[in-house]
Parts: C-alpha cells; structure tokens; sequence
C-alpha cells in the first residue's frame, strides 16, 4: 500500500520531495512532547497544488495524512499512530506582498514566526503571537495549535490574528474560510478551523493580520519575596482597568536556572518575578508603567525596574524565551505542560504543582502567562533512568486533574494531540464530544486527516434519532 | 400537524406560554427588515427545560424552530418560510451570580443587552458590545448575529465577549460549548455558534465575559468640511498606533436629522462628524485624547470638542444612538443597511453610496463604525407610496454588490438572515458554501431549525467522493 503510494507521491509530486529513509522516518517520528510514533513517508510540497494533489493520491490508496510544522508541539500532534503520510510544510515558506494599508499579508504554512515579523518591521509591522519557540515555529503550527505567546494577553491567540485560511478539505477540495473582513461572514469556520491541528483539512496559505509596532514600549521587572505577593500585583494591575500586552511570571527555581544560563540580571534571591509590558503613545506608556510600579510597591515588591532601552527590554524578554534552553542544563530530558486555571486560583495551582513534583520525585519549574492563568509546569528529568517516563506521566496526569479542579481546562495554546485526548472526558460530556466529532465528520468522513488526535475513541456516541435523557449529562 | 403540536406544548408547557391568536402571529411575522413572513405557533419558554422539552415536541411532529429575540434583526434572520414554530426568548431573562473576580456571569438569552450592563455597573463591570439597539436587542441575538457596536473597534464583537454557550441541539440535546477559559479546548464550537443564527442550535444560556470599567473616559467630537479628511483622520489615528474604544462617523445628511430630533450640539453645517472615544488611565486618555486632537488639525478639522465631563459625553453618545429614532421623523419607513469594506476604500464606497440613491431616488443617510470600515447607508421611503420598496431592494443589491467590488464584505453584524443569503454566492464559492451547509447538516441533518437563513438553496453541491477539477474555482 505505501510503496504504492511512495512510487505515485515520487511521479507526481518529484522524487525530490519525498523521503522514505528509515532515519528520515525516525527523525519525523516525533515533536517536542513524549510519545513516539513512525511515519511510512515524509512529504516535502512547496504549493498549493503539490498539497492537493498529494491529498488526492493518499485518498486513492486510504491513506491517512498528518501535516506537520517545525515539530515543536508538546501534545504529540503530529505523531502517527498508524500507516501515514507526513505532510511537511517547511517548505511551503513564501511570504506574499504585504498590504500595508489594510495590514495584512498572505503567506505559506510553513513561514517561521519569527521570520514574518523580521520581514514586515520594516513597514511598521509584525504578527502579533510569539511563542517561545517563535524562531523555530511555524505560522501554520501556529493555527494548527491557536498558538499564543508571551504578548497575546492584551491582543489576543493566534485565532485573533487570522483573517482567511486556504485550505485542501479531505477529498482534495480547496476552499478559502474566512476572508479581509475581520467579522465572518456566514458560518464562522475560520474559527473551528484554527486550533484542529489538522483534523479539518491542511492550510497551505493563511492571511494573517499584521498589528503596527508600538510607538513606545516599557519593559518591567518585578520581584517578590513570596508568589502571592506576584499573583496578587497581577491581580491588582488588572483591577485598575489595566490590560499590559504582557504579564509574565517566573518561580525561583526557574530564575535561577534562567540566570546561571541567560544572564538576563534577574535577581536569584527573589520567590516570584513578574514581567509585565505596556506598549502604546510615550506619555500613556508612562504613566500605565508607574501605576504597574505603584501596585507592585502596595504588595511588597522588592525590586521595580523600568526599562526603556531597547536592548534592556531585549535583554528581559531573552531571559523569559531562555526559560526551556535553560532547564536544559539541569537534566538532559525535560516535558512542559501547559494548563490555564482562573486567574484567581493561580497561586493555590502553583502551590499543587509542588506537591505533585514532591510526590513523584520529579523537579518542578514554572514560568507562565500570570495574566491569563495560563501555567507552564516544566517538568526535568533524564529518560535513561528507569522508571521516569512513567512517573512523568503520573505527574501529568496528577498536573491535569489539579487544574481542572479548581476550574481550569486542559491546555492553554499548545493543542491536546494525541498525549491529552484522553483526558476530554474530564472536561466535556458525551454530547459535547459528540458535537465535535459530527463537525470532524462533516470536514472528514472517513476519518483520515490527523487520525487519533485531539478527540478521545469513542467520541461519537449519539445518533441523531435518538435523543437522551434531559439532565442526564448536565 | 401545527394543531396538534400546539395542543402537545399547552399541555407541556402551559397554556400561558402558546400564542396561536392571528394577530399575535402577524406582530411576531416579522423583524426589523423588510420581509414580512407568517409565524403558525409562538411560544414563550423560561426555562432551558422547556426549551429542550418543545425542540423534542416540535422534532416529534416535524415541524421547524425558529428562535428569536427581540426582533430587532435586520436581515429576516427570524421570518418563517413555511410552517414552523417561533421560539420567543424573551421571558428568559434571569441573569445569574455575578463572578466578580474572575469577571464572568450566566445569563439567559432574553436578557436585554443594556440591563446586563445596568446589573453589573454597581460591581465595576460591564458588557462591551454595544448595538445602537442595546435597549431592546437581547443577548441571545448578540449570540446569534455576533452583533458589533459603538465600542467593538478595540474590543472586538461579541464572539470575543462570550466564553461559553449552553445550547438545545436539533434533537432535543443539552450541550456546553466553550468554557470559562478564554482558549477553548478541542474544536472552537463555541465560535461557529456565534454568528449562526439560529441555524445550529439554540441558545439557552450564555457564559458572557464582563469587562472593567474604564477608570477614565476622553470623547472627542471632531467636524470636517468634507468626508475625505473625516476618512484621513481616522486613517491618521490608527496609523499612530492608536485604536480607539470607538470611532465612529455620521455624514451632513444623518448630522442634520439627528440634531433636529435629538439636539446633540452637532454642527449642522459640517460634511462630516467623527466622534472617538480613549479610555484607560486618567494621564494616559489624555495624552491620547491630544494625539487625536492633533491627527484632526493636521487635517483642518472645523470642530475639534474633548468632552471630559459625564453629562456631556452621555450627550454625544445620545446624539449617534439617536440616528434611527432621528430619521423616522423625515419618513415613515427606513431601512438600515449593513456592509463592510476595508478602511482605505471607506471614502470610495461612501460616494458610491450617494450615487446608488440617487440611481433609485432613495435618499441615503450615512453612519459607520468609521474604524473597521462597517457602513450603515440608510435608505429613508414611504412603503406606502406605489413600487418604492421595488426601488429599496433594487438600490440595496447595488450596494452590496459595490461593496464586494472594492473588497467588501456581506456584513459588518447583522447577519444574513432571509434576505441576504442569496448575496452569498457573491463572496463564496460553490466549496465555501458547501463546507458551511455540511457544519450545519452536522449539528441539524434534517434542517428544522431556522431553515431558509443564511446559506442560499442548493448549498449543497459536491459529494465526497467526487473532488471538482482543481483550480475550477479558486
């Protein structure tokens, strides 16, 4: 079957694009989160075309296809589980003309991040979501996953930043979801569309919307001597009507891993840092910074520093995206999770993450988006050891369950994939599953699309004609 | 079949709760636009049990929902077609505790828009989006026609201020979609619902998101002597980095009607009126309010008006809501136009405007969400007067059809409803439309509820199994 489809891929599409060395495979066998799978072929297209015909050939022999960025997911959602095509993008990485007036621009799935916004600062432009892996992942990744970043608190996901999307359905049809207008016409399938990590169909070109680059920008950096001072300066920005574009949060064991490895200036005596940025007209920037300064100071702050330089702020922000190169050092393994809870349960959440690192012997780090609830547990470990993997997953398992305890949900911006699909029960019912998986059939009736992710076995569970029992389920 | 359902729902629901009178079915026949329809049952549910208990009774007899608001729609998105059965949620207006820190309330879908906010103010928040109906328009419509307003420049439309939706499906089942995370988790269905209509479900209850008050407010009334500059003023303010919380426009025509009737301080010997809002920090309006002041002379702005004071700015804002109470005054009819075109064509598509009714003899009065380019042309007619509405319709086709031609779209926010799904092949192709109707065969395979809205007949068109010719329509 894969031969087949290997010999009709090499024809149609030039032997140039497809690999099918076994190291090849191992190489694209996995993305940044646990799990292990085995592609049966890698597929390199460069357009549009190449996209729908490599659907139609896979479909001819019922193969199923999995589009793939930069690898840098965390939830294994490019991992086959099966037979599979693997459909990388990194070579669709064309950037179209920008329009600068209407501020936007369409490009390929494969433009890394940060490459777009390199590309339009010059016309006092650039793509709003940055990821910490904005210089290696890719824009289509980013709709794949609704990816956020450190600036998204204050404009919004990746799904805010999207106007249209070109797509190639399951059947080899190419559609066109959404369009300039930022309010959808119609069925808003722009939206459904971005965050399905390719259970919909494949993006080969997304219009994205490009935001102007602040006129003024102040960077600060806030230490505390214990983490509820830190969430409740993130507390008391917010209630004084203030939304920064960025509010971060470090512990202490994440900014003195950060500053043995980065040197941003970070203080390692300090519990909790905050960093927090308002962007906008310099006098208004002023005084949002002194009203950030003055709440810090009603919570005990022990250091507040206001950076105007841009290689200051630099410098701060370089600390923050250093946060996973640097648990790098401390063991040769490490896995993040990503899980949102309310903003006003974030410190008894973070104070859980301890206690489930303590329990199953795994060190805890955190970095996460304060403003949003958005935490990032990073769990470091080495893999040789025996028995780790298995502890790492109980310490997940026990990380997921905690958050949706006290209210959270399972991801904040890094997709469910394969290694959290299991877990959608804890959050919806059967109908609300069944609901999702009608709207997959409806864009995948054969299920070949990114087969296993995000929706746990099992997920269709009704028939039309047969309604439950009212209040059953609520 | 009508007579029968009716006798099943007295007896279910309660005999107060069913409206069968002829003239009760001619008021609730149409909405605020100009298709006329006849209603064959109403019905006034309070509770999402009797919403879940008349969709099963209404699915037994075969007999089509259609759920409506307050009727302030200006698209016949709730006119029946054929027999069916009207689903007033009016009565449905109980708002639920208030979570103040974490800034969320349930409410039913009967509540008024601007007694949500009335409720929330004395706890310091309230609900962004803002229609020039808010008092009488209903959230539940907001939902379902992802309605915008005055103050949706910055913040976004209400698919941005709703987290959750609990929603009837087409059999009878309950489903949450969405959650109090402002990412959703799984496939975003939270977002396809917004905007429908109707068509995928109805809404019982909605989880809205509550937004601070601003600590400070600058509005600034702004009068040109032509539209271009009023168009490069707000050209001029985005392009600073500047989004104001509303930026709004009103032509010579809509100034004069609105200071007879409402006596606002507008200058009536002004071509164009802009009216911006900033709010934020005290110092920051400030300086941002100067910023606009400044953009305004640089293009010989004749009135430039920082209104700082309560009273005076609610007596702005009375001025622009006032625009369609205004315009009653000059003819017994009108109707209210929705389009949106990108904001570098804002000045094209209004001169087009005039031509149009001048083309038909309508007299045409502009007002637009000047900021994200949504134009409101109304068209003032007696309907009395023999072959006007012929005139109305002919003179609306030109005026989306001019808006598509400069980029435009459908609508800004009114959705499409009965009247403008034909207009839909104008934006979409034969796969565009085909993808929205399989979503929605996903969530109703039958198309009882809310049929005839939005898709235009034969939607419907390819089969999975035959892929069109690539590039045949893209």
């Amino acid at each position: 079957m894969i031969k087949r489809l290997e010999r009709d891929l090499r024809k149609q599409l030039g032997s140039e694009k497809v690999l099918s060395d076994p190291l090849d495979l191992y190489v694209f066998g996995k993305d940044s989160g646990l799990v292990r799978g085995e592609s049966s072929l890698v597929v390199f297209p460069t357009t549009t075309e190449d996209v729908v015909a490599l659907v139609r050939v896979a479909a001819r022999h019922g193969i199923a296809v999995i589009p793939r960025g930069s690898g840098t997911g965390l939830a294994g959602g490019v991992v086959a589980t099966g037979e599979a095509l693997l459909v990388v993008t990194t070579r669709m990485n064309r950037i179209e003309e920008v329009d600068v007036e209407d501020r936007m621009v369409w490009v390929q799935p494969g433009v890394i991040n940060q490459d777009l916004s390199t590309h339009t600062s010059p016309l006092g432009l650039y793509f709003v979501p940055d990821p910490s892996s904005q210089s290696v992942c890719t824009i289509g990744g980013n709709v794949a996953n609704n990816s956020g970043g450190l600036h998204c608190l204050a404009e919004g996901t990746t799904v805010n930043h999207v106007l249209a999307l070109e797509v190639v359905t399951a059947a080899g049809e190419l559609v066109v979801l959404g369009g300039a207008s930022p309010d959808p016409t119609g069925l808003d399938l722009r939206s459904v569309m971005v965050g399905s990590e390719g259970t919909l169909g494949i993006v080969t070109k997304v219009l994205v919307k490009l935001t102007p680059n602040p006129p003024a920008v102040r960077t600060l950096l806030l230490a505390f001597a214990d983490v509820e001072n830190a969430a409740a300066t993130v507390s008391g920005i917010i209630a004084n009507g203030l939304v920064p574009g960025a509010l971060e949060m470090m512990d202490r064991a994440m900014i003195q891993a950060v500053e043995r490895f980065a040197h941003a200036g970070f203080p390692t005596d300090a519990e909790a840092l905050l960093i927090a940025e308002v962007t906008g007209h310099p006098t208004a920037v002023d005084a949002e910074a002194d009203l950030i300064r003055r709440v810090a100071q009603d919570h005990s702050a022990t250091l507040i520093h206001i950076a105007v330089e841009e290689a200051e702020r630099k410098r701060i922000w370089l600390g923050r995206k250093s946060a996973f190169g640097a648990i790098a050092q401390m063991n040769p393994d490490y896995y993040l999770h990503d899980t949102v809870v309310p903003r006003t349960r974030l410190v008894e959440a973070v104070k859980e993450v301890y206690v489930i690192g303590k329990r199953h012997g795994i060190p805890m780090l955190n970095v996460f988006h304060a403003g949003d609830g958005n935490l990032h547990p990073l769990m470091t470990f080495d893999a040789s050891q025996p028995g780790v993997l298995d502890r790492v997953h109980a310490a997940g398992k026990d990380l997921i369950e905690a958050c949706v305890a006290v209210g959270g949900s399972l991801s904040g911006e890094h997709g469910i994939g394969l290694e959290k699909r299991d877990y959608m029960p804890l959050i919806f019912d059967e109908v609300g599953l069944d609901a999702q998986a009608r709207v997959r059939e409806a864009f995948d009736p054969e299920g070949r699309l990114n087969p296993d992710k995000i929706l746990p076995e099992g997920s269709r569970c009704f028939d039309f004609g047969r309604p439950p029992p009212v209040g059953a389920w609520v």
